[in-house]
């Protein structure tokens, strides 16, 4: 029996915490490492994260084929073993495709999946809503719209997530806009649809004002930098639930000077995953979690210079090897 | 024995002229409609066309599972059995995906694979030349890229494409970007380089301004509207190519005023291709090309009011039933 | 004697607080209004402001002339008679228009001048700190940067600022850029390299977020809402300023639903200046501060359809004749 | 008596050709250097260009204050004295400031008035049109419309520009937009509404696809790069007029190389106007035309890394001392 509530228990599968968006470790052939994504789960867990998300965009969703996906996504589920719940992304361009992708996700064991909006091709707000309707129909386990419009290029509006909310067919939203008065009033308005006391639960991407996020009322935090960094992210959540503003903002910001790790790359890559992912799994690697920071192709690696750059992160921040 | 020259032969697959880039006819059910897609192969084959474009944008790529693309691809190539050459879309997010559906199309009997630099994830120019280079080196086809930053967000920089055509990782251009200033540079660069002297295609996907980009040296056309009126762009082409510039000049600005069909949705939509694709099917349902104007989810049908705009557009430009 | 410390003296010429933008009132032919001008002043100036900003984006900056801004700025600064700090925009291209403009403005009576950084042409970041370097050395006065990348193009980054900050250029930023995480960043920099302590001051320019911005550091509050509004900003600054965050918070959500006023425009006109600004007046209007809701050219009036959604806002807001 | 038809006579003001838009030469103090501009002047005058330009956004509009302009537009004058047409920018953010611009340029002998959409401010299709009329109310001038969306982020749609030639309000457009589709359409709306044959006239300034916008009707062209060589455009321009298209491609391309100088700047400042406008007036100080290369505050001058490029620039072009 899991330890969490299901879609079809009382409570909300997910309500709250943090839940980091795993990374994808690979061998230095650039194949799926099974044997360290085990180990960042264990680590990841033990640290007492509240769920696991694979399949986002720091996990490179965009980088691996749909068979990586999926063995990613049952490794996770084998370690979780029911423990926390596991949310998958089911990313794809528009809705017969996320289907798709989602119902592969349901198979491999997800307690949830996880959409944006439809991308690539133009759309408007109202096919917006009839996409993920048409998703959560044709596939059963709770959604999380997935808001990140510097990758899809559309923002998600809070109006449509709250219309969506409301009739149920969005267990939650995963807000990486970067778009803080949009999440106020996302937050606002399923506070007033009643969708938010039905367990509509809302959770940032940000790693740098997640603080602020949950003092907006968000429920829990899904930081890139917790796959480094879990147990600085679990102390601000835990500060910030009790009422600790200074205690979590003084938290945040040692969490802001880490995050300077998506910077290390060279001026060519500022910007570009393979900065940015290559230093998670740089510094993954460092710690002793994973065992090759390899990334996917195209991404090239970090240079010596950035690597050590890396090194210096970890330092300052007092993170050693696990 | 093909009658088009392959990739292992003397000359470009596709050294040029009009290859619409295929509509993909449903079932009122929104299932693949073979017959229709049948019907609309062979009106453009009659026509004249040089080759055909399967899973471009216009074919709704974004919105079909890959079963239905290959499926459509497989109807395709069964139809033109070698008469002119079958470009295939290969677009997903990244170099692996990406690989795997060139994989795939290779399969299905496609001549060429056309695929866009990497979207979703942020990435850099060095980054989307490996990329191309991994998908030519992994699926023994001429690869085409495709360059659409409306829809993927980054612009394939000339530079990167004159460095890949010199290298013979890429056959051609689908230049989907409305920068003609752009497309002029790269037609220098490739002079230059001796990649247009080997066979390197320039490809406009511009419906608009397709005489001026032939004039400035593209080859050919890739027109969506190209679907519904092929004679027009058969004629502009031809005019083109014997100097009938003004010939070209006066059949593009009857296919300029036919394009206003993009525009027959409401204000809502406007923009949305919803608008455009549907109009493009409803036109070819009018014509008697197809059987049903149906869209994949999530677009919405047009309106009563919005299809009697497309019969407007059709009577105007003197289409009738075929 | 002036009541507040000047720039040759012991503190900050301002040090928070609320500081309305001024609309700049006008009578139906659309000529400066001076007698409604005073009265908002005095309206505002009872409410307990702690100064005035004249010629900032609400009070129309880009509409008047100069003689119309150096003229309302007369006003001003007659009825504020030193009773609390004048804040000024020097708002221009470049450099010497905007040295310009700020000399113009020290003529005047300003306490201090506000500027953007070069818009129209082209700059970079090198050239943007010169540019207020400039500005400041010729001019003697203290000077406020005024980030507003959605009128001027370009984000002033908070690196920049800290520098100049640091160097006794700036006195302070108004930061009207939405965005919370570089504020976060400002603050962090300036307290790392001794501005704050040394009296560089930062104000939001948000009427929405402007609790978070708070309790974020700034110290105080120019919002366009407190020209309708000033009792709402200054209970919520005074909250905020004494800890109560949740006082704050339900002042900031009321103030967010008033704020719908910038939305009463037509679809055609949404996002416009004439819907906000036109909101704003005709609140004013309604309220007895200003004789008419006039907007200069080329802002369409509102219609009586619009003007009666005013009203709708002012009545569920508890906004009576004043 | 002028040369050349007024807007109270029978033809047009100007009809089309080459407009130079003139650099500003300074001192090396950075102030209106008279010599070097009458220089400039007369250079461009003896190779036959068929108008001057003032104030546009080569000739640092954006730096220079109400003075400066005004006394470069006298001397403008002056050199020009009726025998070509002087167009001056009248280059402000709204309305009433680019009426306070147009009358001066009036008074200063200004023979038209180039002015763009409102900007700073957000404003709608509506008030654009508003706009241009009330400044052509105001200033009895042939009025051109400056699309110039780069710098004032709003594209001024051709529908807009069509409806107010019709109207008699706009004498001719400026389109720096680099939208040859947009230019199209504009030529296709002003041909059907009888304006084109009113004598409005369009002039693009594209230095690098002339030959094109020439090709697809445009009357003339209004190069910054045409300080540096005169008559590298003017033998475009003839060779265009007279049919011969490859002649003009020929010349085109040519140019095309040595607009390369705008990219002499160091990766820090690419894009920015201290590397173009920095390169033109390097390039006129290589030939001998003006006495200093200096730039207006806050551009930093080119280094002798960047004057050398220039240098390279002149030589490919075969340019040298005039």
């Amino acid at each position: 029996m899991p330890a969490h509530p299901t879609s079809a228990g009382t409570g909300p599968l997910v309500s709250g915490g943090v839940i980091p968006p795993l990374c994808t470790p690979l061998t230095a052939e650039r194949e799926l490492d099974t044997a360290s994504l085990e180990s960042l789960c264990a680590f990841l867990l033990e640290a007492g994260v509240d769920g696991l998300f694979v399949n986002g965009s720091t996990g490179e969703l965009a980088y691996h084929t749909d068979e990586v996906r999926l063995a990613a996504l049952r490794v996770v589920r084998s370690v979780a073993a029911g423990s926390v719940p596991v949310l998958a992304g089911a990313v794809d361009l528009t809705t017969n495709r996320v289907i798709d992708q989602a119902r592969a996700a349901r198979a491999a064991g997800a307690d949830a999946v996880v959409a944006t909006v439809p991308f690539y091709s133009p759309t408007h707000p109202g096919e917006m809503a009839d996409h993920f309707r048409a998703v959560r129909e044709a596939v059963d386990l709770p959604l999380w719209a997935y808001d990140i419009p510097g990758n899809v290029q559309h923002k998600l509006p809070p109006q449509v997530v709250a219309e969506l909310a409301a009739e149920g067919v969005l267990a939650g939203l995963k807000d990486s806009s970067g778009d803080l008065e949009g999440l106020r009033t996302l937050l606002e308005l399923t506070e007033a649809n009643g969708a938010r006391g039905g367990g509509f639960t809302v959770l940032t991407g940000s790693e740098t004002m997640a603080d602020t996020a949950l003092a907006l009322g968000a429920d829990g935090i899904v930081p890139g930098l917790g796959n480094v960094d879990p147990h600085g992210f679990l102390a601000l959540h835990r500060a910030a639930r009790h009422g600790g503003l200074k205690e979590a903002a003084a938290e945040q910001e040692r969490l802001r000077r880490l995050f300077g790790l998506v910077r290390v790359g060279d001026p060519g890559r500022i910007g570009a995953y393979s900065s940015a992912i290559g230093a998670f799994k740089e510094a993954l690697h460092q710690r002793g979690v994973i065992a090759s920071p390899a990334t996917p192709l195209p991404m090239r690696p970090l240079s010596v210079t950035e690597r050590e750059r890396v090194t210096g992160f970890l330092a300052e921040a007092g993170l050693g090897p696990v």
